[in-house]
């Protein structure tokens, strides 16, 4: 509290992000989803060609380059630079989408519906924007009903698909549903981790149908870029052109010039992205077979990441335990989700040490 | 319009930015007061020591390498990390603050108050974050008066100094008389041009004294890195303390690894700073005095640009002129300073190019 803030700084309660240890201190990092491969070696070539004279002017302000790029990728979904967002981490894009689209509650009665387990930033965006949310409830097993969102009042609607923490997606016949039943609200797919999946399914094949479908993008895991700070919205022009004017009026240069170039050169570099992906599902699917010998139950994953419940010990305490050991997972002391840990997929030797680690944990 | 877009959205009128040439098209840029010299030299050697593979990890949410070099730069003033904030440009910083420290129309009859002309983004904050404003008039030579802003109920007040585009400074006793007359409110002081004063002074010498003070650096002008987007704010622990819940509550990480880097080695090259500084400085002072002698009226610069105001043509018209040759100056086309130009300071070789072409249409 302070006299200094306002009404709303003084009430917020921010996100809080997974540890970060210092930069040299040894630790099996998995409890921010980050990926365990290093971005796409173009990116040391992109470095060593700067000339940092160019770093005296301002970037440019639409991140052009990359929307090219992203336009390039899904060209054959009719994607054109014009249906793309560039902003700072899709967390920023995030916060843009909830600013430009879903309506303060001075002016409406209608609330933002979300899944009641999912990214824990969406109420925190809701509150930041003043914007009502409601919290549809995931079936027992923590799937979604997308029938819920149907028929249902709203002024928006938005949806981790892989949702997070519980690593489990929705289909692409399950989102068709929800945006096609919301034809007056913006839908937004958050698809953060979508490039994890088994077999690669992606809402942006939708956009060109939808006018009210927005996806959101990030680099920051399949391509190995969290430390750059680049995500990115795919939608109608509509969409994205009123996410420029809230953009404009905020900051009008969100992403600087290495970052537009790096990413640029990350997302042109397919081949280098398909393989570090199906590395990650491939020791995902060793991990959560060796999980479940350790008796855990794991949720069925598409992400980066599994969702899993030790059968012998609290969540928590494995938490604390594994910590101690240098191993750092996602532990949220929450009701429903408590009883479970949130595991990164890291290299398999990583996983090695973790399995090491919990059996030495169980003996 | 858009029935997609919230209210908000659809009413908000964004900030125009300087035009941005392509790059590798040729001109002389002296629109958006950027740097006419490369930043520190030392930025080559941080870009060749990046590791890629540390761009797979997020970076530190606090950028706390910056805010220990920005710490021991202001040392002599009392400064510690603790005092230091740090995001994605001057203009997210901005936006922080406004949201941090400025109360909603909802909650307050009082208004934030800003000088009838200065920086444009200030009312654009004011509109997205549903903040008040009064502008208060500045005296016909465009200086501001210092006792305008006493005695008078606000919820905030927000200066730029030195101030755009007038480019003139209020002086650093001024300043305290405004911060200590208001003890209840937070009182913004917007340094991004502060470096190029004759005689330099800066706000932050002020910050250990009054904990209602929160003053605003960038580097993308001094420091020549408008291209990385990195920018500061320096006060009481208590007003940075607020600005981390507003932005933990909206982006987590604003500031990449690469640019977190950058700027402090760029910061701790104090001697290179300096150096680019007293270059400008000086060609400022020949331009002012060339530009007078064409028979412009130049208002006292303390910035990196001055305002400019033509004897013989429009400055629209002379703008335009300029623009065909190649030349991009900034034009305000709106009451009071549309008989100005605001013209950044280049090289000496730019400063010699816009002065040829003004005398040739003089001709």
């Amino acid at each position: 509290m302070s006299k200094f803030w306002n009404k709303k700084t003084n009430e917020l309660l921010p996100y809080v992000a997974g540890e970060q240890p210092k930069d040299g201190v040894k630790v099996i990092k998995l409890n921010t989803n980050e990926n365990p491969y290093p971005p796409s070696p173009k990116c040391r070539g992109i470095l060593d060609n700067i000339d940092i004279a160019e770093l005296r002017l301002y970037p440019n302000t639409d991140s052009q380059i990359v929307r090219e790029s992203v336009a390039n990728k899904f060209g054959e979904y009719g994607i054109k630079a014009e249906n793309v967002f560039v902003g700072n981490g899709s967390d920023e894009v995030l916060a843009i989408c909830w600013q430009s689209f879903f309506e303060e509650k001075n002016n409406t009665d209608k609330k933002v519906l979300v899944p009641s387990i999912s990214y824990s930033f969406y109420p925190v965006y809701s509150q930041l924007y003043d914007v009502e949310t409601e919290k549809i409830p995931l079936k027992d097993d923590f799937t979604i009903n997308a029938d819920d969102y149907i028929g249902r009042e709203n002024c928006g609607i938005a949806i981790a698909n892989p949702n997070a923490p519980t690593s489990i997606a929705l289909s692409l016949t399950d989102i068709e549903k929800i945006v096609k039943g919301n034809p007056d609200s913006v839908v937004l797919i958050d698809e953060a981790y979508a490039a994890f999946k088994n077999e690669y399914e992606t809402a942006v094949t939708l956009v060109n149908k939808y006018p009210n479908l927005i996806v959101v993008k990030t680099l920051s895991k399949a391509y190995g870029l969290a430390g750059i700070r680049v995500g990115y919205a795919i939608g109608s022009k509509e969409l994205i052109d009123g996410m420029m004017r809230v953009r404009d009026s905020f900051n009008s240069y969100p992403v600087d010039r290495i970052a537009q170039k790096l990413a640029a050169a990350a997302i042109d570099d397919d081949a280098y992205y398909q393989e570090c992906r199906m590395k990650i599902i491939n020791t995902r699917e060793r991990a959560v077979k060796e999980l479940k010998e350790l008796g855990f139950t794991v949720c069925e994953s598409s992400a980066n990441f599994v969702f899993a419940k030790p059968s012998w010990i609290k969540a928590g305490e494995l938490y604390a335990k594994l910590k101690e050991r240098g191993i750092l997972v996602r532990f949220f002391d929450k009701p429903v989700i408590g009883d479970y840990l949130r595991i990164t997929i890291g290299t398999d030797e990583e996983m090695n040490g973790l399995i090491s680690a919990i059996k030495e944990e169980r003996a």
